[in-house]
């Protein structure tokens, strides 16, 4: 018997859970990364999107909430990918003044990870008439690109800061 | 004895090598998603992609050699990760009307780590004054945000056709 076709509800849903883990993955992961940078500055933005992210959690439980499903996480290789890297930064790189650099690259590659996901979802929400799901997907999705453009200020300061210590 | 601290250039050297390795993996990944494609707009697309791939590893080489290093790549988790979740779209949705919506979605996360990893890579080049680098990276970062722009207008009309035929 042939298998029944997914459908672009389906991959929305299948997707919702990935960056559902991902968020999950993201929370447990931020208090390591402000633990371990040098620079007050980059501890803080860590610290404060630890609390953003809680609430894209939220958002996300509303949108498994309009969809009529339970909240619930699928593994996400690609984001237990990007993390990993960061923890190879993060031990390779202790006590050197590269280390907020490092930090710094893998803390954009999870929102640019984020940036795509959320954009991909807010299409999909349009396309299948997900109304409400829309300005959760939308509101999360411009965060994310606020916090890389900080990360992005941060990180030209930091490596500035370096280049004089040097 | 404590280790030695590592500093920017290493840095630079260690994240060169983590993008050429992902470049790579790209290349050999991109024919799969052209020939599962069923759209013909996104099977061009990656084609394209396929060919532009091949000038960002050139340029990549090129930098190399700006920094007196022989080309090599090192195990990307995060781009293991993430093709690793391109290939359960395309065998989970093969058959799907959802199929290409997918792949768009799996090329996207593509995109957007090579955006962060290209960003941060030519911050670092202008810090640590190479400027040769510079102009290299630069133009791979506009062709990797024009290739994420491309795909979000192919992602909205796929969709769009999709739920016309539904």
């Amino acid at each position: 018997m042939p298998k029944q076709p997914k459908t672009l509800d389906e991959l929305f849903h299948d997707t919702l859970k990935d960056i559902y883990f991902a968020e999950k993955k993201i929370l447990a992961t931020l208090p390591k990364m402000a633990k371990a940078a040098d620079s007050g500055e980059l501890q803080d933005a860590f610290a404060k999107h630890r609390q953003q992210t809680e609430r894209h959690v939220e958002r996300l439980e509303k949108v498994f909430s309009i969809i009529g499903k339970k909240p619930q996480g699928k593994t996400c290789k690609a984001i237990v990918g990007i993390t990993e890297e960061g923890a190879e930064i993060m031990e390779e790189y202790e006590g050197s003044p590269a280390l907020d650099a490092g930090l710094l690259a893998a803390a954009q590659a999870v929102e640019h990870y984020e940036i795509s996901r959320y954009g991909t979802l807010r299409t999909w929400a349009e396309e299948l008439g997900l109304d409400d799901a829309v300005p959760l997907l939308e509101a999360t999705l411009k965060e994310e690109k606020a916090t890389d453009q900080t990360l992005t200020e941060i990180a030209e300061s930091v490596v500035n800061q370096e280049a004089e210590a040097a």
